[in-house]
């Protein structure tokens, strides 16, 4: 029941967040094919973005699904994940405006990487709620990629003073990296959860 | 319980879409109802995405009702789906602003491709998982009018570079088509859901 | 359940509308007070469309709730009730914008006229499919309010060409009077609802 | 039931309010990392701002949970708070702008005081529906913190006007306040709640 609220509130606000996204692609005035071209960063940008609120959310899910009771350090924890993720549609505009030059990539991996501190937070401090005999403790395992991306994000932001393709490309991979082992967590959930 | 989730995160998503929508519609300085003339494109373009965005969201409100369990294929199908959505207002407010010319209004039903592309993925990817036997795919039987607007809508968009408004009255076609079937689907459902 | 969804996209509709409103009170860029004075005729048409938001949502919330079971023409009438609410934020905007002068007054007008209209189809649509002996149809009685407000909305579009304030004066009347009426029909509601 | 609608609308309410304050935060159009310094006021305002619809969004979710049934009175109490918190966009972002300069600091904390007075209200209205006796009763006991932070407020606001970053300081150090009590009042809540 207050679980409910704490996933609809998420909810809502992940999905204002994938949406206002949008709003960085503003209507060209002129209506021929080329007035899209420079949009096109700010596309990839977009799409790049979208995918990781999705996977944010699609994990989100799994993990909550796992919680039995709500207290204030996991609604803390929760709202500071959501701070970060809110400041997704900044650093996304940023780095598709200016065509994904080295320090809007910079920082772009760097708001990735709090996300991604934010949300091991919010699942350590599940999990030392629910206790390590927990489902969300044997789902998680050894986590090696919630351990692994933030490492990944902090080489990219220092590659992307190198070359910032080098750090875009990094961010790609990660997204990649969780978009397949959840369906693995996802299996162990089935197998796992008689409801 | 976790569909719930998967309603709710999608009904955010709509929500917000269909009223991004709205901001197109640019306050006017002035206050004579000629500051409204130049809007009104803008206002019918809205009108017919605010019909489409309906349509989707209560075929996906009678879809999602059929599903029993979510998992992994069905979230990620989903998202495509609110992906293809999110540019909705983009497209809406660029055939809008530029009185339907040829590109606006063929993008704009090269988006309304996509989104029933990603809205057919969906269907397959629920009765895949619920059967071919299962309430959804008795209900969708031969789906005629699914495999029918992706081609009207490529047939919209070749024909907007011979005349703009050709497209468009096939776009409002379209939305015609998916009005009334709505109804016969429903009582199929009616008939068959015990609840 | 089906219901609680129809609930929810109306409830997220409703929010981000009466959010977006506030988006036309611009942040000037000076600092001092007298830079908030020319914002307080938006402040004002902010609150009036906040408080008729505010009826529409808990008079639907109320009128919901007697729903037993959805159908696609309380879908469809719905969203024709969440259209029309939709452009609140614009005739709002523009009312306030242009200091209640004449034309966007009118429109304002117009534009409840239609909200008003939607509401009693909605109501309509759902006492034909739920019974004229139902909880809904005894609540809304006679329903004098119902057919009062749009008499009063297009004197007030009339009157708004002789005077806008007089036309102004009547939108707060007609607020005053769903504000009341509310608490009557809730203790209807509650004497006879069980549950 | 009802309570649900209630609670998903405030969820929905705050969740865009939450969301369109990092609208303020303006994508800069340069690529280099001072193009962000004149963004750190608004990007400070904006965390303050978080906190505190943080802060009232986790009260209001353990206030709502002792309500067992919902009627007009609560509504309306409701949506004035609301209407309250619906300015925190314009007031963060003004005060952001301005470099926390005196009056847009004074304006912030007017509409703090405002907010805090409509919590107060709809606390006395769930109170008096509730019964002296009822959990939420007890939970707040002499609500010491209810009382002291308007007066806080109004000090604040007083002191904006000798040295604005006192003002701010209070602001800050109020959320403290209200960032710690939230765990006791929880407790209590684990304590008496049986479900």
């Amino acid at each position: 029941m207050e679980k409910n609220r704490l996933e609809a509130f998420s909810d809502g606000v992940i999905a204002i967040i994938i949406t206002i996204m949008v709003l960085e692609l503003k209507v060209p005035h002129g209506s021929t094919l080329s007035e899209l071209e420079p949009l096109l960063p700010v596309f990839l940008s977009y799409v790049l973005s979208f995918i990781y609120v999705g996977i944010y959310w699609n994990n989100h899910h799994h993990m909550l699904h796992t919680v039995r009771r709500v207290h204030g350090k996991i609604l803390w924890a929760n709202l500071h994940l959501l701070f970060w993720l809110s400041l997704f549609p900044f650093t996304t505009g940023w780095m598709g405006e200016n065509h994904f030059t080295t320090m809007p990539t910079a920082v772009y991996g760097a708001v990735l990487f709090m996300a991604a501190i934010a949300y091991y937070i919010l699942q350590r401090v599940i999990i030392a709620h629910e206790g390590t005999d927990s489902l969300l403790a044997k789902a998680v395992g050894k986590d090696w990629k919630g351990k692994l991306s933030p490492l990944l994000y902090l080489t990219a932001i220092a590659l992307s003073f190198v070359n910032a393709w080098i750090a875009d490309a990094i961010y790609v991979a990660v997204a990649i990296l969780w978009f397949i082992p959840d369906r693995r967590i996802e299996q162990r959930f089935e197998t796992q959860t008689p409801s």
